[in-house]
């Protein structure tokens, strides 16, 4: 089965709320992930007036699960197990990247990890992202 | 010192925009840690109907930053180094409470621990976070 | 079924090589856990002189493993999915403990937390741990 | 300063006893790392007779941390912060080899990543690792 394309690949994130709330874009596919981002505003800053810590998580998470439906093709149901996220650096404005790279899609559990850039392109983070099929029976 | 009262660490909340703008409240303080707890709202959700991974990772991250802003007595600038967190069960509705543990407050490095609650009290995630106090060099 | 005695999750260890060569121990089980030891010896060390964190994790590995044998009564086929531990005091001599907990058992993942003391029982790190039922097909 | 060559990271080695007891060797250098294995012995099995998940913890832990000492130049005082590794597939013979990317030396704060591989180059695991400089003060 073909990967899915950029926009086939965009036409999921309406129909997650939070992602479309937060203003996530697929901005690329790649042969083993896909490219996201999220400019940066206001309401997703933190005390310090850099982005929350909890944005830069949620785009890691995000860049794993995309990455997962457009290689299964289609809308499936799979749920995060557990995800780990370092911070380098703070990202004070413009938009934060997260380019995901599946490692492993068994028939049940499935990683991937993530880079994290600013956008003058500078690593601020990485992920490691784990995820499983949910059945019919519960995980 | 003494550590700060619920009220007092609530007031860092509205200093803290991506914090204010979920809707995270302080509830309790305890002598090891606080508990905070966000009400679900449908643009929290994700595309399986049910609260997305990014907005648990949050709270895990914040439960944990604002136990120690309240154990500092003040605004103190400290930022998160890295968060791993696990999914146990979804949370379709209610609210999800993060109880957080100091477990180490080193005069750089500080970490605690998290349970994260639904409504029903059950138990749907747990994390661990890693802090650092930040000073005039980088990080 | 009634989880196993201290005995019998003992009768675990000679038949995992690597924790019966580093001299791993059950010491006690508990309701939701385990409580494992290994004595400190010079080849554990690491070039500062204090345990080697490798030691560290593989306790807390150990600790969510053979609490998840206990509980299913009898050696199991599961496989450690992932695994973070977080490191908060260097441990010079005596031993390290490990009491896990487990919080999450479902059909197919698993999940404990563990936290990990010296001899004096000083908390010197603690660990969340990811395991899976590996099935007739790969996981 | 240059950082060292294979021959002079491998020197660190026998000062580290349990990375000697384990037999673990440096075999290549990189630009933004360094590549370590460990062939496989009885000793080292866990009950399902594959590697035991706490020795490929060990070795991402050591192939950042030996990275580190060879970025420095000299053995410095550093120590783990926490770490994360993934397990992909079992390792049942041969050695494994991991392949740490230092992603940030801060001046405190220092962190890598690691690839981890059986003897036939397939992609075993993958771990985040946090390391920090340990000063007079303590971390």
């Amino acid at each position: 089965m073909k990967p899915l394309s950029r926009k086939e690949t965009q036409a999921f994130v309406p129909r997650m709320p939070f992602n479309q709330h937060l203003g996530i874009r697929v901005t690329r596919v790649h042969q083993d992930g896909i490219t996201i981002e999220c400019p940066l505003r206001p309401e997703l800053m933190n005390g310090a007036g850099v982005l929350h810590g909890g944005v830069t998580a949620t785009m890691a998470d995000v860049a794993v699960g995309l990455a997962l439906q457009r290689h299964f093709g289609r809308m499936t149901p799979i749920t995060t197990v557990e995800l780990k996220v370092n911070f380098f650096r703070p990202v004070p404005d413009g938009k934060i990247v997260a380019r995901s790279h599946l490692l492993r899609v068994g028939s049940r559990v499935m990683a991937g990890r993530v880079d994290l850039f600013d956008a003058h392109k500078r690593l601020v983070g990485a992920a490691l992202v784990t995820y499983i099929l949910v059945g019919r029976s519960n995980p």
